[in-house]
Order: C-alpha cells, then structure tokens, then sequence
C-alpha cells in the first residue's frame, strides 16, 4: 500500500513544518506502526505511552513531539504529532486520481446536471433533476434520485443510496451501502391496521460530514431532517426521521436515534447507543457504550448504562450490583441476629 | 415540496370529510407543522397537547378535531384528525408517476415475467422465472432472484435484493438496501471446523407490509420464514431464518430476533430489542427499547430490561438501583450498631 | 423447493455410510422437518428431545443416530446426525450451475485477472487490477475495486462492495449488500474539527470464512484487520479497522466490535455484543446476547451483561435485583427495629 511513493526526511521535514534531528538525504518509502516499521519506512510516537515501543522499533524514522528525543532514530519533531501523522498519511497515501466525466455504463437523466469536473462511475445511476457539483465522485452502482443536489467534491462510495431531494454539502463522504433519505417510520393504527403517515419532507446533510458503511438516516415526515457540520457517522448508524444531529458530533458504529431527537454540537455517542424519540442530548455531552436515553441529557455531561444516568452515579450502581448477592445475605444475617435479641428481650 | 399542488379550503373539507369553519375559497398550498406552516399552507393539531402552539401558528387553516375550536384560523373540522392527515399528506404529494415498462438498461432473463403494468427501473436486474406482478416498480439497481415473486403494487427501492425464490405479496414497499432471503445462520461444528447447514428454506412475505433500509430477513434452513400481513418494520432490523413475524406488527430500528421465534400479532418491539431464538412474544405485547428477551413473553404485556420483566417490576428495579450505594451504606451501618448491641449484652 | 431431485434410501444410506433400517428401493423426493414431512420426504432426529415429535411424523424416513431405534417408519441410522443432514441437504439441494464467464452487461476493467472458470454476473463491476480466481462467483451488481484479490471458489452475493486492495481467501461466501474493506472510523480533532485520519491499511479475509447480509468490516488505518480462517459472521454485524477475529470464531447478528480489538480463535459472541475497543477477548470464550465488553475477557470462560461479568456471577446478580425492591424494604424495617432497641436502652 506504498503506491510507490518516496520522500527524503528533508522533504518531510519542510512538507510538516518538523525540526529534523538526523540526515535530510534519508529516504523513506511508508508510514508503518512502530512494531511493523522498517528501516526505509518512517513510524510515529503519537501516545508517549508507547516510549519503549519506539525505542524498540526498526523504524527508519520516528515522527514525535516536539520536545520528545533519546532515539536513535532519526526524528521529526512537530508540535503535534497526531495532525502531523494526518498530513504524513496523505503525502504517502495520495487518493488515486479519478477521470472527469460520466462513465459510459452510467445511466444518467437528461435532466440532471452534472459538472464538468464531477465523475460518474460504472452503472452509477443519477435521476431526473439531480445536481451533481464541481469534483463530486459518484462511484460505481451509486444512485442518486431525482432532484437530489450534492455540493462540491463530494464522494459517493459504490452502492450508496441518495433518495429524492436530499440534500448534501460540500466535501460530504459516504460509504458504500448507505441509504440517505428513506421514509421514516410513521404509521397511525386506525382500528384494523397501521396506515403509513407519508413522510414527504427532507433529508439535509451539511459540509464537511462523514457518514459509514450500511448507514440510514431516514428523511422527514415533513420539514427535514438534518445533519450538521462536521460531524462524523460510523457504521450501521441509524438516524431517524426529523432528527437534528448537530456540528461536530461522533456517533459510533450502530448508535440508533429515534425520530424527532436533538443532538448538541460535539456530542460522543459511543457504539450501540440507543436515544429514544423526542429526546435533546446537550452539547459536549459523551454517552458512553450501549447506554440507552428514555429522556434529555444535559450538555457537557458523561452519562452511561440503561436507563442512562451520569456516568460516576452509574459506576457506583454497577460496583454495588457486584456485592448485591453477598447483600442479601448480609441482610438476612442481620435479620437473625435481631430477632434472637428481640426474642430475648420479649 | 409542495410539488405545486394547491387546494381550496371548500375541496378538503370534502376530500376529508371536515366540517369547515371557515371560508370555502381559500387556497392553500402545502401542509406544513404548526411552527413552520405561514398563511398559504395548512396545518394540524392531532395532540391537544400542542393547542398553544396551534394558537401561534400563521397557517392559512388548521387540521382539528371534531369538536376543537377557538382558533382565528379557518378549521377543518373531522372525527380522527390523524387518520385525516393522512389524506391531507397523500392529497398534496402524490407519488410521480412512473413509465410502466423495462428501462432498456435494465437486464430481465428471458424466462421472468414481468407484467405489462409494471415498472423495471435503469440496471435492476431480474433473474430466471421471477414473477413481477401488476403495478410493480422494481427501482433502480435493485435485484430480485430466480424465482422470486412479487404480487401487485411491490414498491422495491434501490437497491434491494430479494434473493431466489422469496414470495412477496400485494401492496409491499421495501426500501433501498434491504436484503430479502439471505442464508440464515446455521453451522454444526464437526470437531474440527463449523460445517454450513445449507439454507434451503424460503422466505414469505405477506400484503402490506412495509420494510425499512438496510434490514435482513433471512431465508429458512427448511421450511419458512414468514412475515404476516400489515407488519411495518423498520431500518436496520434483522430476523433471523425460521421466524415466524405475526400480523400488524411493529419492529422498530435495530431490533435482532434470532432464528425460530415467533412474534404475536400487534406486538410492538421498539428500537435495539434484541430476542434469542425460539422465543415466543405474545400477541399485543409490548418490548420497550434494548430489552432483551431470552424466554417466552406473555400476550397482552408491557416487558422492559435484560433479562427483561414485566416493565412494572423492572422500574421499581431501576429505581431500587440508584439507591443501591446508599443502601450498601446503612447496611454496613446496622452491622456496626447490632454488634455493638450484641457486645454490650455479653 | 426440492428442486426435481429424488433419491432411494438405498443410495442415500451409501451416501451418508448409514445403515438402513427399511426398504432400500423406497423412494424420497425431499429433506422436511418432522411436523411437515409427507411419506414421501425423509426426516430427520438430530436432538432426541423431540423424540415424540419424530415418532408422530408421518416423514417416509428418518434421519438418526446410531443407536436410536424404536420407529415404524425406516431409518438411516449414523454416527453423527446432524452432520449426515449437512449432506443430506446439500444431496436434494444441489447449487444451480453457473455459466462461468462474464456476463455482456458486466464492467470488468482491462487489468483485472479474471479466471475463465470464473463467472461474473449481470451489471457487476470489477476494477482495475482486481484479481477473481477460478471458480469464483461474483453475482449481479456486486462490486470489486481497485487490486482486490479473491482467491478460489469465493461467493459474492448481489450488492456485495470489496473496496480496493482487500484480499480475500479461498472458499469465501459474502452475502448480499455487505461491505469490505470501508474506510476505518479515526479522526483527531484539531481544536475546531474533526480531520479525518487516512485509513491506508488493508482488510484481510481468510479462507472458509462466511459473512452475512448488509455486515460492515472495516479496512485498517495502518496494516491490517484480519478475519481468520473458519470464521462465520451473521447479518448487520460491525468490525472496525485493525480488529483481528481469530479462526472459527461465530460472530452472531448485530454484535459490534470496536477498533483494534482480538477475538480469540473460536469465541463465540452472541447477538447484538459490543466490545470496546482495544479489547481482548481469550480463545474458545462465549460472550451472551447484548453483552457489554469494556476490558479483556480471559480464554475459555462464558460471560454476560453490560459491563459484563462471569455468566454465574452475573445471573446471581439478575437474581438479586428482582428481590432488591423487597430488600430495601426490609432494610428500612430493619432500621426501624434496630432503633427502637437502641431507644429503650437508653
């Protein structure tokens, strides 16, 4: 996965911003972790817990703090190696370049307006009224329905889904398998049966998001749905109808939110948590691992378990339920022991 | 979204069967909810809770019930004010209209049967001896296997993969990404490796159904997995081969039922429930979210929690929980003061 | 579904090395549960549970052990039953045949390495560099990118997504609209966003593995996620970059694992499962339904709940907090006991 690109440690160093301690004719050929690394491949000491790794490593280059030294490796110090790993990442890892234009096996409609710049991969299907804007990659088998408008350089993994009238920003990436825009999930039950409630409103998602693999976020009954800057979807996530996802949130891998709920900007909901409908998560706010919200959560808390409470709260209940079989036998005992006093005193 | 449709006030009431208090000519155009619906569009008040938000409203007219009124705004008068949104939502977006027919870019084997009424959409593909009954429309890339059938009105979105031989019924709408008869899961370890139990089984799945994106219902080992009539289920769920999904039933997102169980009419399990194989839910039962269910659950009951209980038993649980720290600590403190007790009597 | 194909009991026994108890002329046509098998279906008593079910059977013949006796209708008797049904199935179920070759409406780049023995279906896409091996299957609208390898007698299921470079062993199956390979889910946040961490690492899938529908496994940032050889993976499952799933591991519906995480060879994790991330959970280990993993698990043992805890020790707790209404009630009676004690001594 080197793509056979190379850099002298001088190149890097300047490319970084990095002081260099070491020979900036030095060439290396890839980014590997410090236990992989070899001498023509340059590793990183992001996490200082992993010292003794890097000292240990056949790395032929260390990227690290900027006041990190004591290898023998050369260095490249930045002020923060984690960003600097990014930009690292992407000088070795350049995206493949993509042809402009419209694959000859896409189904395109006369309708749609696709830029110059964009790409249309291999039996890609673009509908009546869709927008596809300057440098959008639309891969292979995606499809984007009618009247969908999808902003500048956005990327469509093969097999994601788009429904009528979404609406997408700029520098959005979906993975592949993702349905943007189904119908939410609304029925009214009439006596004999659930009657489907149409769900004719939006699905908007902002610049700047990233959204996983077999993801679905489903449009509004009326109104939108929306997805807000910068925040960040995993895998097999479920977004329910009129949801408010705000800027800069997390939401893990299969995280499911009920329609109609608000999540604050830079919110955490880690993997499988479950927020029911009508709910508010505040700003900041981190949900931990499985925990499931009946009820709003206030912002810049830490709150965990079912039903989820504050974190610290929880801990406790889940430390006292380790000792709640040798309570009960406690309890007995105590029952004992006070009745024979009682039976004595009596 | 308004799709360009308009209505008099007069037309509604008696499309809808409304009392009008109000005048017959005023057009609207759009329904909208009561917060972001301005003079043109109409809007709703199903939930009384909402009245103070109806008063504030700047719609044109409101949707009520039969005997609300003290509103400035003309009213549409009518007996179930949610059943008759319904209409209102269908009335002003109609679903566009499709060209019956197979898009030359679609690839139907010489041996399936497509009605003349239906719609085959750009690259679906359509295998040997599949049955596409009247008024279908097969989306976009979406596939339906050797000897699938479809009865009449199957709504299959992008994308969707209905695999060999699965039955589908009347009136079915099945959204993009959703798979229909894959293998259920079923291995027998040998001593050495887990040796595939073929999945021989079929799928059925009866009228009025609908199913979200993203979702698996698998085929049986022998036998089938079925899915009754009227049942809605959401994104992202998964039944497993063998169930048997009952009539009027509601799986919300994320829920996972394993192979065998069997799920009442007019069950409802909400979002995350998971419920182990050949488990039994009766009829009208309730799960609430995250449950999970290892044993048989009666009819007509509201059960929550893991391992989940009637959910009367489980809140007073859950609330017994948050105490639990503190009952730890007046435990300990009754020991301390029957000892002292006990020692003074020696 | 019995596909045209009958067999004499006489060929069966020699097929599965049983001995036959009956008429070795007397023909089936069929492999039937025992409550639906006709006389002209063989059935099989794999679980001597259901023993009274198997004599009430109106099955032609029975499938059972070595020892089992004790039936009117005929028998094939063998040493291990349920694994004689695996071939007695795969007998009356054989694959249909497929065409190798691509098919005209596939798109197949000039530098993929297609094996002729290899056949790719309508409106597949293989990228550049791909490599399919011989007897592979790839089925309509699958998708394999850029320099992914699939090695022999592998299946893709329709909407299958292999994203670039992922490699994939022999005697693979992958079913529908799962997707391998997605970039990992890394970001670091720069103080005003989120930037996305470049996932330059590769997916590898070893031989025998299944995988189920709509499942998503992760490519990894650097090196590798690895699934190993005899893993079986169900529907809707989540594997994120860099886990390593050992060998013959089961990994049920809905269960999610977090980013670096190990499975040991032949742990078992039940549905709906989430493991934390960095986790390790030892070989042979079983992980109940909806179990919650923050930490490592050691090899061999059964656990459960969330967070979870030894299976034994967790069900005391369960057990415990149905009483822990009552407990705290007689807490509070034991209190107010103690105290009028404590009173009168005064």
């Amino acid at each position: 996965m080197s793509d056979g690109v190379s850099f002298t440690l001088g190149r890097l160093a300047e490319a970084l911003g990095a002081s260099l301690q070491g020979e900036p004719g030095r060439v290396v050929t890839g980014v590997a972790p410090l236990d992989a690394a070899g001498p023509d491949q340059i590793s990183f000491l992001t996490d200082l817990k992993y010292r003794r790794q890097a000292q240990a490593s056949r790395a032929g280059a260390l990227l690290v703090g900027r006041d990190v030294s004591g290898f023998s490796a050369p260095l490249l110090q930045v002020d923060r190696p984690q960003q600097a790993l990014i930009t690292l990442l992407a000088l070795f890892h350049p995206d493949p370049a993509t042809e402009p234009g419209v694959h000859a096996t896409a189904c395109v409609a006369p309708t749609a307006r696709v830029d110059a710049s964009a790409s249309i991969g291999p039996l890609a299907v673009v509908e009546a009224d869709a927008v596809i804007g300057p440098r959008c990659r639309v891969d292979a088998l995606a499809f984007v329905g009618r009247g969908a408008v999808l902003g500048e350089d956005v990327r469509l993994y093969p097999h994601v889904v788009v429904l009528a009238d979404v609406r997408i920003g700029d520098r959005v990436i979906v993975h592949a398998g993702t349905v943007l825009g189904a119908d939410g999930f609304g029925y009214a039950f009439d006596g004999r049966a659930h009657r489907k409630i149409p769900q004719v409103g939006r699905l908007r998602i902002e610049d700047d998001v990233e959204i996983g693999a077999n993801t679905a976020i489903d449009r509004a009954t009326l109104g939108e749905t929306v997805v807000r800057r910068g925040t960040k979807i995993d895998n097999l996530v479920q977004v329910g109808h009129n949801c408010d996802v705000g800027e800069d949130v997390i939401l893990v891998a299969q995280v499911g939110i009920a329609g109609s709920s608000r999540v604050g900007n830079r919110a955490m909901l880690a993997g499988q948590v479950g927020v029911a409908d009508h709910v508010t998560i505040g700003a900041g706010t981190i949900l931990t691992a499985q925990s499931g919200v009946p009820s709003d959560v206030p912002a810049g808390e830490i709150w965990s378990g079912t039903p989820s409470r504050p974190t610290a709260e929880q801990k406790r209940i889940w430390a006292g339920e380790t000792h709640l079989p040798e309570l009960m036998k406690r309890v007995r005992a105590l029952e004992k022991r006070l009745k024979d006093i009682e039976e004595r005193r009596a």
